[in-house]
């Protein structure tokens, strides 16, 4: 008890506690004189990894990150409506078919990206069942080609054909549009490789009933402000990649006036409720492209080493940087660690697949981990977990975002912009959280889980830089 | 670096760290030794304030708090339905006037309760305007009487009037029922005091129309889960007391389809939706309810020390303890420290009203404040505040609740079951977070914030226990 202490008696109280960096002998010498001494793990950049600050044209790459920077905290992706692929999606034509990541023909697409193509194309009438599908695949007749390619985004296989529906989504700021198609729920799903009746069933009643029914909505509600959205989710304990609960919650809230006034069957409009509330994953296919609306706008800045792209085809792992757009650099997709359904083993799993790392690109989804300490229930590990990859992330971020917040580490920006400079000087990769789908065609969802990006492709992009 | 060092190096290499409880010259001769002490502020419980362990009739008061939270734990609170006051809440008549908080008579009645009476008898038909009210309120002709005495809770000024329709909360597992009034909205409402035509004519078209929509779609839907529906809103940010945005976001999703199914006209329900996505306390009406059905199957449990009740009317801070229900152990109602809206400030305050307390005293409320870091923006403080507090409530709870749970916490069950011995033995006085009305009849809301529970009635509630 007694009179508060002064300064110099505190100092007196509490010897020294040192923290020690680099050399572990300080630390020893300190150690033997009774002093408590905390070890950081910390290494200079290694020798291969000159710090970049000016292209060799001589922009400055600094500069070039606030600019890019700037763009995406200024973008507004806002619902505007939906429409059929083959009407909104620029090249799109009849024969194409959209997929994940980067490019991969045929012969070298994984099981799930196949399977989804199967069922595309049984569900689009070109074939009568997955075998013919798959005659039709590797005849050579068809264009694949990424999503990304066409300002769109896919999860996990990312299959998009000619007649689905999909959100148009408009980043309000800068005019741009990026496209996803609707989330058709876990489990036996195409974009988990999954084909057969059930899953065409589910995929024309979306076109057929749920599609005119949101397009309605949407149209008599006006623009539904996605960043909004996004921020008030990760204050529910969503981090918008797999965590969508909160997401799900506001956007059904938010378009349930509109809805009722527009849809005046209560039968047809209780099925686009359930089937809404009954998919806690719905508000992904918006989360997705309103991230790939927000960093359209950075493709193109000279000298600008922020990751513009970062996706997967389940076969490869890709990023493009937004002062060398149009280039990927690829490694092989990783191995996810994860939780797996019931009767499914990690033997089964395929590799990374899915272009929903368009999260983690946008500064949300894994990064902001933090924000959802439950999605451990859903990928693993605990709430400190949670909270530590987030503060690792903020390693490798350019900046934290002016618009999501966590409110468990004090209101503080999410870590937004990969900077691949920093990257390859602290050797921290990109840690994404995802869902699992079976190696084979035909068959879906088998687990989720956590994973990091593979080195190879930062390492590619770093040289790259090098020799701008 | 090298190999992993052995436990034996271990120890060396990190010197002794010592957690001092107590006389502080302990800590003093160790730190001489250059040893790191912490201290931790713990004092023995107060002379006055013996270890209660049995009654004087014998009953052991830890067996009676074990049954009492296993009561609270296994219940099941689910909504059924909606009716009318004067047909639905047992000992309702046409005169009877419900109020928060414990009872209090119309003189003594605070501003906003006066002025919710007032606006309730305009609502009723009973008087013509405030004015009249008055006289009629204080013309001895009406019966008034705590929400708690007829197994309802209200929020703020509580007031509930015949012909207001209430939600009907049934415990499934024990079979009581708890009520409570939908809820308003902010600003200017009459649970906050406010009267005028605004309120009236909001009380009408929530009686005229939102009642029966809400009504006809329960019917459809079958009772709803509120346990669940609160252990969900806990991992999605709310603490649902003063935080029920995820609250009202799931009763949204979950009542869609039914509300679709049998409301035929799409402007009315786009109405209900409408004002119920406008209103992110619309669901604190439920968790109130749900609190209340889960807390009375604990009273009249022989030598049971939980705090069953706890509320306030603006005037009386009043608890009472299962083990003697029917007694209220009152004091002066608290101050509280909070935020205001523009153009009020603490001059205007009322003291601390509303029966909203009975979310701490079931688990849940400022006791989860761990849940819900972003309830900074309401009432003030920081994320690491929300933590503390409800670590701190963990001293003066007698278990931890089984199925109401913090993710930031590593899911650790909320403090759950006020022992009025432990905030006795501790000085630990309850933290509560809650509106703030005006004082002064006919106004509103002014703020939100956060204050302690007074000590005076939980030592006149130790002294009886004494007694027991």
């Amino acid at each position: 008890m007694g009179l508060p202490s002064t300064p110099a008696e505190q100092r007196w109280k509490h010897p020294p506690v040192v923290i020690n960096l680099g050399l572990e002998s300080f630390a020893d010498s300190l150690r033997e004189q009774g002093v408590v001494v905390h070890e950081v793990d910390w290494r200079p950049p290694p020798a291969d990894v000159p710090r970049l600050l000016y292209t060799q044209q001589g922009t400055s790459i600094d500069a070039a990150n606030v600019e890019a920077l700037k763009r995406m905290m200024a973008g507004r992706p806002q619902i505007i409506g939906l429409g059929l692929a083959r009407d909104v999606i620029p090249g799109m034509t009849d024969h194409t078919i959209l997929h994940a990541g980067p490019p991969v023909r045929w012969e070298r697409m994984c099981g799930p990206t196949r399977g989804a193509v199967m069922g595309a194309l049984v569900y689009e009438g070109l074939a009568n069942d997955p075998e013919e599908a798959a005659d039709l695949a590797a005849s050579g007749t068809l264009n694949f080609d990424p999503c990304h390619h066409h300002h769109a985004v896919g999860p996990m296989a990312g299959v998009v054909s000619p007649s689905m529906p999909v959100w148009i989504v408009e980043n309000a700021e800068f005019g741009n549009q990026a496209y996803c198609t609707l989330n058709e729920g876990l489990g036996k799903v195409l974009r988990y490789g999954a084909f057969g009746e059930e899953v065409y069933q589910r995929l024309h009643w979306m076109a057929d009933e749920l599609y005119p029914i949101l397009a309605a909505a949407i149209e008599d509600a006006g623009p539904v402000d996605l960043r909004a959205m996004i921020a008030q989710a990760l204050h529910m304990g969503d981090e918008c990649h797999n965590r969508n609960r909160a997401g799900t919650s506001l956007l059904l809230r938010s378009l349930g006036p509109a809805l009722a006034r527009t849809c005046n069957d209560g039968q047809r409009l209780a099925r686009v409720l359930g089937f809404i509330d009954g998919n806690d994953h719905f508000f992904l296919n918006l989360s997705m492209p309103a991230g790939k609306a927000m960093l359209e706008p950075i493709e193109g800045i000279k000298g600008c080493t922020i990751v513009s792209v970062m996706a997967r085809n389940g076969t490869d792992f890709g990023i493009r940087l937004a002062g060398e757009p149009e280039r990927w650099f690829t490694a092989p997709a990783g191995v996810v660690e994860g939780l797996y359904l019931p009767g499914f083993s990690a033997e089964d799993a395929n590799p990374d697949i899915g272009d929903s790392t368009v999260t983690e690109t946008a500064g949300f989804g894994g990064f902001a981990m933090a924000a959802a300490p439950a999605i451990a229930s859903f990928i693993g590990g605990s709430a400190q977990d949670a909270l530590n990859t987030t503060r690792e992330m903020y390693e490798i971020c350019f900046s934290e975002h002016e618009h999501f917040t966590i409110p468990a580490l004090g209101f503080m920006g999410t870590p937004t912009g990969i900077d691949v400079r920093l990257v390859m000087e602290s050797g921290i990769l990109p840690k994404l959280n995802t869902g699992i789908a079976h190696k084979e065609p035909g068959i879906g969802m088998v687990g989720a889980g956590v994973l990091r990006a593979p080195e190879a492709c930062f390492r590619e992009a770093f040289n790259a830089v090098k020799s701008w």
